[in-house]
């Protein structure tokens, strides 16, 4: 049997997920609620909002109000998600409610990068050497690379791992070039394209080139594979992980309407727990939270453990 | 990386665990629509009904008509489920329309055993031994071993490892006794117990004591673990399961509301096409058929793959 770790950090990101991805109006107060909810579980990361155009995304319209309002607790990193300068300049304004935590963001997809972006690969790592400078000019650290469409794209197919490795090497060459050092590089599989296998394939190759790396997963469930790429994972040692409340989300750039949200949070957290893994998380809190969030949203989510039930009697 | 197995063998449980299962009506004319379509999926095996007490099943009241009036497909073994003399005999009499099947069946749970069946585990050992016998004397060969609750049962929890690999043993000694050798021992995670590390230490405890047996694995989604524990046992060498097109299904006597069904069939069999793993099963075919499960049963199912795609373009 593979060694797996002892404990994971886990990063909720349901809120954030979810009200930037759910069709129908959520009142405000609502929002909080599941914020406020969560912060009580033992999760000690919650990304609440995204800080994006609301004629877009018009369930984020609210993310000052929300950010404002929540009721936070001492132990708990709030962060939010912004996607370009205005957006930054918005979580700023929160710096007292928020974490703000910057990232090195690369995509391993020009397609991708052309049709969300309108951007070249190029022209992708030369606008995080600019971004890296205002992260560093406002105070804010930089903690995070992140690659997305690590392990494939719905409009470039499979992604050489050659490719993946390469593109990590950039990220933490523009890290090195700003004397940021990064806590961990984070592979997204923003399209879920990503199998247990190349979950391990990829993992593995970064591993040989960078032993020491720290790696964290973001993994959608669009094919229902995101539990079992979480697994594969923690054999290969993984112990950061991205994931939704009640499988909250969905990727509204991924192109299909059957795009899921990350790998349930308390369906991890059960993983974790049966399986010896700490993760600090109360999990009849969190299930507490799951139905919250169904309540929330007006409708099923696909969480299991929350309908299943645990195996405490 | 673990070596995977090239290719394994998928038999449908989907037609029998959902028909038992589903509140409604569902007309006898749709239940074969369904069974009819899955037999041109390239599957080669498929459970279409239980010969039980209609009283206590009622979606299975129609098992008899449905038996005679699938479409049968020359490679497709059809076969079907009982739970004692009466549903055997009534089996029996559709021995030209179905594959008979005998198997020898314990529960690793004596609370299970006594609540469903009111039999001592010693009383379930002695009995498979008078079945054997039924079976020899009606021509219906015995390829299979069966074992319940493998990995834990709701109302004994934890089921030790070293429980399992002594009822596997007295299963095998049962075929002995009855100059019986079995095509392989199935092990069902009939309540939803598993997680990707109890499969691999309970498929590996069978593997050190019995390097030989072939292994396969029934594992229910009650708790999101089933396609995870699919890729355990996928490492594990595992190349015989059990799935249920679109997720159909759920165990009546679990003793929860929220019991699921198998793996979903598509879902595995995605993971397994993406991993390189031949199923023989037509993938695109095969969502069809999940589409029309939801159809047939008149609401969402669980199945993720026939909503997010496959990655074909």
């Amino acid at each position: 049997m593979s060694d797996l770790p002892t404990s994971v950090r886990i990063s909720e990101e349901g809120p954030r997920e979810g009200f930037q991805f759910e069709k129908g109006f959520i009142a405000t107060d609502r929002k909080i609620a599941l914020i406020d909810a969560l912060s009580q579980t033992g999760i000690d990361h919650i990304q609440i909002v995204s800080f994006v155009n609301p004629k877009l995304v018009p369930g984020m319209a609210d993310a000052d109000e929300v950010a404002n309002r929540i009721s936070r607790q001492p132990d708990v990193a709030y962060t939010a998600l912004w996607l370009n300068g205005k957006g930054f300049e918005r979580a700023l304004a929160h710096g007292n409610e928020l974490t703000l935590r910057g990232s090195i963001q690369l995509c391993t997809s020009e397609k991708f990068l052309k049709r969300n972006q309108n951007r070249t690969m190029e022209q992708q790592l030369a606008a995080q050497h600019t971004i890296v400078q205002m992260y560093k000019a406002n105070g804010v650290p930089v903690e995070r690379g992140s690659l997305m469409a690590a392990f494939g794209c719905n409009f470039e197919g499979d992604i050489p791992v050659e490719r993946v490795v390469s593109l990590v090497g950039q990220i933490l060459d523009v890290a090195s070039a700003h004397d940021v050092t990064l806590d961990y590089v984070s592979l997204a599989d923003t399209m879920a394209w990503a199998t247990p296998r190349s979950i391990k394939r990829v993992v593995g190759a970064l591993r040989e080139r960078w032993p020491d790396l720290d790696i964290a997963l973001h993994l959608h469930d669009t094919r229902g594979m995101a539990i079992a790429n979480a697994f594969a994972g923690l054999e290969m040692g993984v112990t950061r992980f991205d994931s939704s409340v009640a499988g909250l989300g969905g990727c509204p750039f991924a192109g299909h309407q059957g795009a899921a949200g990350n790998v349930c949070t308390e369906d991890l957290v059960f993983m974790c727990h049966e399986m010896g893994i700490e993760t600090g998380i109360d999990l009849d809190a969190l299930i507490e939270c799951a139905r919250l969030a169904e309540d929330v949203v007006g409708h099923p989510l696909p969480g299991s453990v929350m309908k299943g039930g645990t195996l405490e009697k």
